[in-house]
């Protein structure tokens, strides 16, 4: 069910961003329909793979949606995803892609065949060019401004964020449109580039100000918390932690808890700075961590765990992927979020519902990834009316096909 | 104007997810009424700041709202701020926050005061307990993923990626919960955690069954791609540049305009790979990259900049902030997205408009963000009804506050 039941979008898409929309309107409970070349699209082995080829990544980033394997290559297979696209119904007519729509998909044609389609169409670049996650982050400074303060070299970023973000936008973008046009104003073309989605970030968190008002260019400042203080320390017992003291509250209780109040407010007298202002505690970092270091590297992190929770310090253990999946109880079964879920051709594994949860629905639970071409005959019979005989003959023909035999 | 011309959304908040959720509806026409504590909340001097100390951070969060200063520690403010949130109007009776929302501002008590309200509320931990972005980052493993391959220290990003994907999700969980009490489905509360938020991630991303199905707890790789190629290269002329070979499309580029088409083909032979499978590229990245670095090593940018572009390699210069504001046009003028905006008492710079163009729209171009307490009698005049005479009582009483005196 959920709270966007009824919804139906169809999807072109590969990798991160546009398949991360429509899971997330998936599992908001939209009828999310992903066409993909029979054989699968660009991204049907996106690491991380099992040991058999399988992609995790794909399983993960089109859980709960209906797959339909065409050949848009084939302008019989357009015209057939067009007409899946502009099917009736006044919560059908929407279209999210980071493909180039050619031909019958392009925004022109379906307006012709259904006057209030709405598409989604995110980019590279605004002009078409060529930007993935990983060519945008690199142009726009982080990486530069990332990892040991410093270094003259760059860190990249694991996280696909600037296409996670995207992703989010890209749903947000259609239902924003599609609350339009339910006020009766008409389907429309909403474009948005995932290099332009970075750069407004860069302006939205103040770094164009920074440069452009202040003439500053950020350098790295390591792992400290720009602008306030947070830092990470070694323990005792070789674990690091991530402090933060960010909020008055948060400063004041981690003080509290290492009982460094004296020496801080020494500290704070020396340098003739009020701690108290996050800036302060920003320009300070150096001094403030060399008070805290021996208090960590006294202790293991059992030592101070429960106190720090117990006096509401904003805090973390850096851990690896496997030590967060193995010791995070917000990864495990406790979290509701997770379900064990079985992923044809892969296995069973712990798999995340929505984050986000809607009070007057139950609770979304994780559906599995289809397999390529799973529902290709229900989705054409259901949506298009297509005849079993119709189904059959695209399928010898190759424009469309169905799930690959185990 | 824009697309959620009409809507009304009452934002409680401080620092960057919500604050760049109601930016988000704020720059698609929404009318949001950010409240904030008189002289100022959390976030009020968040850095960067001016040498003057006013937030760029903050004006760039809050561009296009409304401001209200209400003490909604005093039972008196909450009551105001209840009343604003639950204002009549088919298209009011939203609220999002992410901070504590106690007393007339919880949803139990928004719901007897409208029942159809729509309250979105993040929160650190779902439990309630305090996380921020650089607490959860550390806490799910990426910083343990980055960085140099064989390091043994974490590296934290600087970007706060985890806030800006659930800000997102806080304006999308919005419109969904919206276009449900549109079709006579009445109102509710919609929660996320941010620590939710980035689980979730974990698991789309495949990450959680590469450590659960695979077995396997992924180490740094640098700044390479993983599972594809993408890599730095340091240039002749100093500067560094990123190169995707992740698709074949952008990997056959990449051979072609390098002309290291022959030694790619025998280093393929030599290492029993198919280096136009992605996998495959990844496993022998460290011998490709050897194959390509003289080449760049060769070259200043400048050499190959025009070639790469005409053949479409997806790459990018890494730049600092300044120079990314410097050199990128995508962060100039050239760019319709961004404008000279002036922000009172900060100055003129470029602001951008929202990265998400709706065709049947007139563009958006960024508003500055307001001044403290700028609009708070014109919103409880307007809003509320209040007379002129109830509002200087309200703010002598120092329940509501205007703009600061310059």
């Amino acid at each position: 069910m959920g709270v966007l039941r009824g919804l139906r979008v169809v999807e072109s898409s590969a990798f991160v961003a546009v398949p991360s929309a429509g899971m997330t309107l998936a599992q908001m409970g939209a009828d999310v329909i992903r066409i993909d070349l029979p054989g699968g699209g660009m991204d049907a082995a996106r690491w991380p793979v099992t040991p058999d080829g399988r992609s995790l990544f794909w399983a993960g980033m089109n859980k709960g949606k209906r797959s339909v394997a065409i050949d848009v290559a084939d302008p019989r297979g357009r015209e057939l995803a067009a007409e899946l696209i502009c099917a009736p119904g006044p919560d059908a007519g929407c279209f999210i892609t980071n493909l180039p729509a050619r031909g019958e998909m392009s925004f022109a044609s379906l307006r012709e065949r259904r006057e209030d389609v709405i598409m989604v169409s995110l980019k590279g670049t605004r002009d078409g060019g060529p930007a993935v996650d990983y060519s945008v982050n690199p142009a726009l400074g982080f990486p530069m401004a990332t990892g040991p303060e410093g270094s003259a070299d760059p860190v990249a970023h694991v996280l696909p964020a600037w296409d996670l973000i995207a992703g989010q936008m890209v749903a947000l973008g259609l239902l924003a449109a599609e609350r339009d046009r339910g006020r009766g104003r008409g389907g429309q073309l909403v474009e948005l580039a995932l290099k332009d989605v970075a750069a407004a970030v860069l302006g939205h968190c103040g770094i164009i100000g920074e440069v452009v008002v202040n003439g500053v260019d950020r350098p790295k400042y390591g792992n400290a918390l720009y602008g306030g203080y947070g830092q990470d320390f070694l323990c005792a017992d070789g674990r690091r932690v991530m402090v933060i003291g960010l909020t008055g509250r948060q400063w004041k209780s981690l003080v509290k808890v290492t009982g460094v109040g004296v020496p801080m407010a020494a500290l704070g007298s020396r340098l003739g700075l009020d701690l108290n202002e996050e800036g302060a505690r920003f320009r300070a970092r150096d001094e403030i961590t060399a008070l805290l270091r021996p208090w960590f590297a006294a202790r293991t992190v059992e030592d101070f765990a429960g106190s720090f929770d117990a006096a509401g310090v904003t805090w973390s253990v850096f851990r690896s992927f496997a030590e967060a999946v193995r010791e995070d109880p917000d990864l495990s079964p406790e979290n509701p979020m997770f379900h064990a879920v079985d992923q044809p051709g892969i296995g069973r594994f712990p798999v995340p519902a929505s984050p986000i949860s809607f009070g007057a629905m139950a609770p979304d639970r994780p559906r599995p990834a289809p397999e390529l071409g799973q529902h290709t005959e229900e989705v054409l019979a259901d949506v298009l009316g297509l005849a079993s005989g119709q189904i059959g003959a695209l399928m010898d023909s190759g424009v469309i096909a169905g799930p690959v035999p185990a």
